[in-house]
């Protein structure tokens, strides 16, 4: 497979890189980064000497048709929508995992990204690639929205109980924690070592664009309604996502119910690895695309404790996007992912 | 005041002599520590050199008592319910650190701290002593049951809200994060740097033991009812509490009545910080015994978010304790606590 | 004392404000930054919420100087340049914390800063304020060069051995660590929290600024020639520089006359603090103004390893400002600098 | 390649585990731990869950003998010494990751460990694994005495330069940086979050074992002679050394003298990645066997400085293992090794 990264210069571009480099199916043909362009990758990224040394260019549409059989773009947001339209014809599939393809319709993107959405048509044709939930969709997608690192996380832990209407999903509050590597290596005073070492806090809360993105997908993906509180946090370290989930279990619900229900949603699913009764760490499955789950029954309150942890920048972003690549081009999902967390 | 401390080899001991040092009507007459006694503190503690080099001794109840105007403990539970009995009585004032004194009933101790309890005349003699909510029995007590890290951060927090009735009691959940320091000096695998730095996990879920205390305090001191969820995690930095709250609103609630709640609480009170809408940092309180509360009223899907930061070695430890002890004292409250936090 | 800070909105002069609000004798009467003029301090470092709320102004010279007893300048280099000509006449004292006054020559400067400097008679005019050397010049100074973060390590070990003659001068080789608050508050690829947190590198090997500021005084307090390899680092830590110096032992030198150079050196200085045989950490004097000094000979190699560990922001930078405030004004040096260090 | 790994509840033995299982010749067999024994390496280890799920065994030699190619030990110092003279007979071959067959004589064992030696037979035996040095011995070894973490990248920067007599051997001074792994997983207040987090300080000044290994290590491949003044530094970071080593430069050595000493010594070598004038980062080797090296000529004081970084557990410990097993076996170096560093 030809491959052309659009957005290489972002911590999610690296990290395609450094998965397709080792995917021996895959040849990254040309990166793209209009920012960097005329620079080599190893000058912005010096752990890829001797590795990948490729130059960065500015993006050309009519180019990586030409060349790519398939596209990632890791861009931010507001970008995608404006080169979808470019590249998406002939038979090039687009791989998208900033989150312009993500949401149903132009009003809601443009509500919380704040941003000028693409149009309905596109987003009619985009599949949301849940690896673990979409896969027969995703085998035939031409234009693939990547899910976001936090949809991920939380996604993958509430579905297999929302699903088996186990818990009401009008209940659910989401407390997620990720890593710094979340927020994209632009510079700011956000993101200053200083201002974020040693402490941690909240961002955004109740308004979060990941927060329409996972209850459009708790919906359409269980047929049942959902209604959550999502706050994000920031964490002093690079890599991972802690997602916390509180929910109001129906009346009646067993353990043995619980695990069930994840039983079924995850047999024979490569990259989930249930826990219960476990407190998972991020560190590990930090490197790898592994998303692990435990959940804690509180019969004292009548909830759930769902704990739910992923690398953010790999089955958050470019790991669950080479994933998804090995569904659609038909190849085992785990092709080129089956790393080994790096601990500690 | 004549001032000795029990347990003054751990980080909450270590952080009384700190503070101590600086309050100018106190005298550290002597140290305890059973695991360190012969030892100097300033081996122990080198940042101590050249500023307080007293000996850690075996601790002597007798001695205490005729040396002390107010002894500290500051040990690991289970160890002040034994020596209480053999301090309380004479002039001493006892302020207990620890959580053995906190519960209400010997077997509420029992069930969640699972060690054996002191005696229910001794929780009836003991103040609860969460500073800004208590202040006139604070003043009179012999005996001050401390209150616990996640407690204070949380418990300021909502007491305003639920004893206004803005919000419902048994919707509360807690999601509270914590630096390492919160685990004690002790040498542990759970507190090796490399297994903590770089990640972040939940822990005893639904089975801490400052549950209870949080729940009996909410209700005591409102006369309303309250259940709780509540997750510690422990985060990758030595100091900082932060208590993420989500509750549902009252119907009909508005943003004045909830702001109107928290000052009426909270004016004149030197050390919360009330800031509406804002995303306080751990790091802004760090070293002093602030808190630090911002709410977030999310009417999408009608809950509070209340975030809550203190420096748990301070607030959530030895400063409110010295607070405490000023208020025992007739002394104002900030003596020896005016400290501007250490940013960053 | 009536006090501006110029350069308030930085690490350093947040500090300053820190250390300023808990000394008896000062009053800031205005801070001044033309990046974030017009904002209040508070919304700059949400830390002073409620302690210290002053208004950030267009720095403006004549209004300083009518004000002002004392303007501290700590802004980065090529500013203060500027400012001290217009500043510098009447009654004001001016405590530089910049490097722009420390070099001896504009030459100097101008090769190692790689900016225009300030004209010969202010550099002559100046005053090396290395507290515990030069206290005689530091009380009559009205123009103050306060000394940078790695020098001022660096030479509280150096000089007592180099004085005495017990080290070679020109064997000296300095590797230094830093936290990150060194960078300063600007935000940067080099500062942002992925690229530095997990990690530890060199940077400006054998061209940094501080180099000549380290032998010049080593040569003009000691009457001795010096020429040093200093290399500095950048550690994943907020606060702390810890100088690791090698030295050639002079012939015959042994370990009580070692010693004898440390007591002589630094008898009766309050914030120097010896060690000898010990390993230092920087944590142990973090949010204080002292100088932990340790030394270790290898005789194997005849050679003395020293270990001078200082918190950067306040030995460093704004606590020995304040220390040479109080010379320069005949208060004790300690006033409101009598700080336990922050553990853990 | 049957494999068995005595020692895999430490971090090096963990490591082992993570790239043996994924190299394509490896076949772990079985996994030793005195002190871990009979419990499954994913409840020690739980990132291994669903991924390696074997049990720990306790050490037994007879049956190690029979059952693998190639044992590895990655016990603490101490053990291997007693374990060798068991295992070494038959066909078995053994690389020792831990430091008892590394240094000449069992008098210099014995000065710098503390510990009992191995007779003189046995280390004069053991191959000193420095697979960029050695290639041709390691081929042929039965026992691999694999070279400490700190002398690997010590001796990679400072061979090239002291072969060609382009430095003075006798001028060397090695400052070195370490994360925590390299303190091992065992729990003491020395490896406590709170106590290393936020700090840098150094450590067995001069005293080091590895101090008389990186010399005779010197000596012995360049026939010239070395003294080298070696202080080690802990970093609050989990895996990385950073290896700053200054020396002073023989008379009129030029520029392209040196860069011809490192291409001579590294042409062709896949984990050496030279950079002059670089400031490599341990971040851009982590998880990788690499590598970097970078130098600085200091004409001002006419010496050289080399930086050098490697991931301690990978290139210092299981990667050069590996490697050495690799080469041992005659397959390529780079089998199961060809990883991109995980970056950030």
């Amino acid at each position: 497979m030809n491959i052309s990264i659009i957005g290489a210069s972002g911590y999610s571009g690296a990290e395609l890189i450094r998965l397709l480099l080792q995917h021996p199916e895959a040849n990254i043909t040309a990166i793209y980064s209009n920012s960097q362009a005329g620079k080599a990758i190893q000058d912005v990224y010096p752990h890829l000497n001797h590795i990948f040394t490729e130059q960065l260019e500015t993006i050309d549409c009519a180019k990586i048709q030409a060349e790519a059989d398939v596209v990632f773009i890791a861009t931010p947001s507001g970008v995608s929508s404006k080169l979808t339209p470019a590249l998406l014809n002939g038979k090039i599939r687009i791989i998208d995992v900033s989150g312009d393809l993500r949401l149903e319709t132009p009003e809601l993107y443009k509500e919380w990204y704040g941003k000028e959405p693409i149009t309905q048509n596109y987003l009619d044709q985009a599949v949301y690639g849940l690896s673990e939930w979409s896969a027969a969709a995703i085998a035939d997608a031409k234009l693939l929205a990547n899910p976001g690192c936090y949809p991920t996380a939380t996604l993958l832990s509430l579905l297999p109980l929302l699903n088996e209407g186990l818990i009401d999903g009008k209940s659910i509050i989401v407390d997620a924690k990720s890593g710094v590597t979340g927020a994209g290596r632009g510079a700011s005073l956000g993101t200053h070592f200083c201002e974020v070492n040693e402490s941690i806090a909240a961002y955004k809360v109740g308004k979060h664009q990941h927060t329409p993105e996972i209850e459009q997908t708790l919906r359409k993906l269980t047929g049942r309604d959902a209604l959550i509180s999502f706050t994000p946090h920031l964490v002093p370290m690079n890599r991972g996502i802690l997602a916390t989930s509180y929910a109001t279990l129906a009346e009646g619900v067993t353990t043995e119910q619980v695990a069930a229900a994840f039983s079924k949603a995850y047999e024979g699913k490569p990259f989930v690895r249930l826990r219960p009764g476990a407190y998972p760490k991020t560190k590990e499955v930090t490197g790898s695309n592994y998303c692990d789950i435990a959940w804690h029954i509180d019969g004292r309150v009548g909830r759930i404790v769902l704990l739910s942890v992923i690398d953010n920048v790999v089955k958050g972003a470019a790991g669950q996007a080479v994933q998804n690549m090995n569904i659609m081009f038909g190849l085992p999902e785990t092709t080129g992912l089956a790393f080994t967390p790096v601990y500690p």
